[in-house]
């Protein structure tokens, strides 16, 4: 691993464990084992690292989610591997989803801007999925948009509680999650009254 | 309002906004228009705002949910009041909660302590009340404990992307994701298959 990426590994954790603002460039040469000078051969400002992290997470979502909805599959299949892919992205790197989803807020103004657009696109690719999926009846959706951020909350959400090597694996949470969000938790009894 | 009052209406907002760390003595005096030495008049410190609000807040969900979980009615019944009880508290007060959901970690450590318990117990509520559902067959729940955070994750994320004034109130929200949850979005066709 290069010096640099080294750097970008410790701003992404202490970054998501104490906050941006609070974290130091003397923070950072501790993580790192590398004197204040030394960091500023590599990386130019701790502005520099926040943008990195929080564009390669969009990217991160964004890439993955375009292939699945314009892949093969029913649009359940597709939603699934959507969900999935998701908590993948959130909870293989914890520290970097944080620091997307609570830390985005002190981007400079026009890099929040490119990142509004993407979490725009992000979130419009799901509403469209869930669209399709309404309009070919293989999905009950009322409203594609609040079903979006229903969906989006369970698994942003995970990168306030989840943690690796807990009772449940990512990709069982995130299978258990899904059959909640496609069967519901009321009783078929219920269901069939 | 009492000038105390006044005080920690003001840094709910700041504390939300800008995260605790980053909120100064000073910008709590801009805040409210008085000077520095008045403030110290009112409280003692800047930690004790913090734990008055997170303790206000962590009130405000425990009571309302024990009440609804001992209360009358079908488990489907107090699950839909409980959830709306949940929203009310988040987006009732959407500074407050949000100091309560990420800010929590700067508290004192008996003070975190205590909320941590709190919140085990407010937890524990949702996951009893889960139980009884999964108990006499008016829910479908394989795990309370992933159906409960399933849950609360759609109700807590509400902190972070509602704002008052939009396409939604707050109840027509808590009734939406309410539905998706008992009803799922996966289609009756599906599900009959």
């Amino acid at each position: 691993m290069s010096r640099r990426q080294e750097i970008v590994d410790a701003a992404e954790t202490l970054f998501a464990e104490r906050g941006y603002h609070h974290t130091s460039m003397q923070d950072l040469g501790e993580a790192t084992g590398m004197l204040r000078g030394s960091l500023y051969a590599h990386i130019q400002s701790k502005d520099e690292l926040l943008v990195e992290i929080v564009q390669r997470a969009a990217a991160q979502f964004l890439d993955g989610m375009a292939e699945i909805v314009h892949g093969p599959g029913t649009v359940p299949h597709r939603l699934r591997e959507a969900f999935r892919h998701h908590v993948r992205v959130v909870t293989g790197n914890l520290a970097a989803a944080a620091v997307f989803l609570f830390e985005w807020r002190h981007l400079p103004p026009d890099v929040r801007k490119d990142i509004a657009g993407r979490r725009d696109r992000y979130e419009g690719l799901w509403r469209s999925l869930l669209s399709e999926g309404q309009a070919d009846g293989t999905l009950s959706v009322e409203d594609p948009a609040v079903a979006a951020i229903f969906l989006l909350s369970a698994g942003n959400w995970l990168a306030q509680w989840y943690r690796p090597g807990g009772r449940l694996s990512a990709d069982q949470v995130a299978d258990q999650f899904f059959r909640l969000a496609m069967d519901g938790i009321g009783s078929q009894k219920e269901a069939a009254s």
